[in-house]
């Protein structure tokens, strides 16, 4: 009689979160837990945007503007601008998170039964927001043996079908760190153009480029910048993940107008973030650099640790702030939960992403795991003895 | 080549977006302009609501868990208690506002092609969540001659289909101020039983009620209690409608699952807001009471001072901060914008809310238009005035 929808029994349930549980009980016995299985970064927010919101004088919280308020749309032009991104605040609907800015996309982009291609593995909640829309997901395999390359356009080309409207790329890569060059991009800049096809990019993690590599944004090629859509976020560059505010950005007037109708719908984006948001880039570049910095030093030292330990193959990232690591093991599902329910070591555990999660066909990624080094450096080593450890009694 | 969306096509444009370019003209000519067109209280937050953020010792904005930080929830959950609702956080998913706790409940509970029965006049956003998730609005009409009492179960009967999968209702009432009574409920309860629908109660200004009437809540149904899905929201009652912060409340563990699912995928809702709303719980008692004597005069002086104007038919409202009034004009979108662009009285016009933008055939309501009294009572008074002028010469 009362039934739920489809789309609701469809929704994944990803694996990191039927972990939860254990996690949660291995605290309760006493377990230091590592946690390196999230990006919820650890990084101090900077001051400027916590003293915004310590020194508001609001006496409410108003709705802002569905698309944003202004002057934070303006300083998110001012941000594009210094980055060689030029825009301007018609192009721009401030969303709730990255998420937000997805689903708008989805939505605005394609009809039930389309299909959008991403090279996977890849961020596992695109799987929600294509259930919600109603679309299907059509993946290439990348593989970490060439540290998750984008493949050749023959190779996207043999998978368009009539109803593939778009291609959603993440660069830097969530899980893989994987940082696009522009030739890679201009493949896809080329395939859209010439199948007409929506390229999302999600740029989340725009900020998080190491060893001198720039980060190559998919809104320089201007001749395709009707078919681009960009998402973007505060969250990860801010360390305000909580605060909920992601961008919209499309130079296409008719995309634009159709997100707004939905953005329109749901009101106003989060006025606080926006607040904390724009006072955010008023932190000078040495926020950044320091950031930048430390996860680089972290980078270095888990990949460094990982190589250490036998069998265990490591993509090295060179950007966001995750790896993929090949474990030896033969399903890292039941091997993350042996590690937080059955191993300590000297009272720790640590909490990995069963990569599982990030491939469309699940047993692709079965002896994979997503690490993500958001822990300082110590932690981030005490960890890998962890790791080390329970992969000699696992494997033995 | 590059298509939208059907959806984003037949998303819709709300007609009190289309006055917004004429209010900020208006205003850039000297005007003072007078904004009863939309609900944005202007009463103050809970000073400790506004205390907790300028006090927070946060040094990050994390993530919350993706249905809300648990001493929210049982702030929420002691709420509902003192309201006569018995519920656990386990029932409880915070939202981003009450509008997501309204998609969430679209998309967990209906098919895309399936119906939902909502009396009309309703709040114009149902109609971009249900374009979102697929669905069709039928209406039920009622009229402002018996106070947009709830249509008799013979009604909602005869628009019952194989595709009716549920009933929708907002209590107080956004746009009409109708507060259910308990035997209107009742009805409701009967039919969602009998057909086996899903009932959603809208009861973001429940606690709006007035004339010494109380809020008969949806929940007191216990033997429906697995149809219910109780949509709430802070940003009324706190007057912290940029937060974002709403409730998606069902005793239906199996949508609590559902909806959970859709809430992963999200991340989580805005932590700040959170906070703010559990501190805003601990305001005295005296914080509501204050807010609803002062929207209870706004009402009163607001109805008699429309009830003075010749040829205005205005339906005294029980709840919400809102009122349809019937106005001596053949079409209320030209008479706003004509109020917006070419009026004034002493330098000051009035925005109103045109009524057909609550109506699915918008010819019912185009000699009505919708006024939220949020503001001051010299202010209304003023606009009031300026509404009586501005008939006057418009119907001379």
């Amino acid at each position: 009689m009362l039934e739920l929808s489809k789309k609701a029994l469809a929704m994944p349930s990803s694996p990191i979160r039927k972990l939860v549980p254990f996690a949660e009980k291995a605290k309760r016995e006493g377990k230091t837990v590592y946690h390196l299985n999230i990006g919820q970064p650890d990084i101090k927010a900077p001051k400027q945007a916590i003293e915004a919101l310590k020194n508001t004088d609001l006496e409410l919280i108003a709705y802002s503007n569905s698309t944003g308020i202004q002057s934070f749309k303006q300083a998110l032009v001012h941000y594009y601008k210094s980055v060689g991104i030029e825009t301007s605040e018609d192009e721009i609907i401030v969303t709730t998170g990255g998420s937000e800015a997805l689903l708008f996309g989805f939505l605005s982009c394609f009809n039930p039964g389309d299909n959008v291609i991403i090279p996977e593995p890849y961020y596992a909640n695109y799987n929600g927001f294509a259930t919600t829309a109603g679309i299907q997901i059509k993946t290439l395999s990348t593989t970490i043996n060439d540290n998750f390359a984008l493949p050749k356009a023959e190779s996207f080309e043999k998978l368009i079908d009539k109803n593939t409207k778009g291609i959603l790329i993440c660069n830097p890569g969530n899980p893989t760190g994987t940082l696009y060059t522009k030739e890679e991009l201009a493949v896809l800049a080329h395939l859209a153009k010439k199948h007409g096809l929506y390229l999302f990019a999600d740029e989340v993690y725009r900020e998080f480029c190491y060893d001198t590599e720039e980060h190559q944004s998919i809104m320089q090629f201007k001749e395709i910048d009707q078919h681009i859509v960009l998402i973007d976020s505060l969250s990860k560059r801010f360390s305000m993940c909580g605060s909920r505010v992601g961008v919209f950005l499309s130079k296409n007037k008719a995309l634009i107008n159709a997100a707004t109708k939905f953005a329109q719908a749901r009101l106003s984006p989060p006025t606080l973030a926006q607040i904390m948001g724009e006072a955010a880039f008023s932190a000078p570049k040495k926020y950044m650099n320091d950031i930048i910095q430390e996860y680089q030093e972290r980078r270095n030292l888990l990949v460094e640790l990982l190589s250490e330990i036998p069998g265990v193959k490591v993509a090295r990232p060179k950007g966001a702030f995750y790896c993929i690591a090949q474990l030896p093991v033969s399903d890292t599902d039941v091997f993350c939960q042996w590690l937080l329910e059955e191993f300590s070591y000297d009272h720790q555990t640590v909490m990995l992403a069963p990569a599982s999660g990030f491939y469309e066909d699940p047993t692709l990624g079965k002896t994979q795991v997503r690490i993500a080094y958001v822990l300082e450096k110590k932690a981030l080593k005490s960890a890998m003895i962890c790791l080390k450890k329970a992969l000699e009694v696992y494997t033995k």
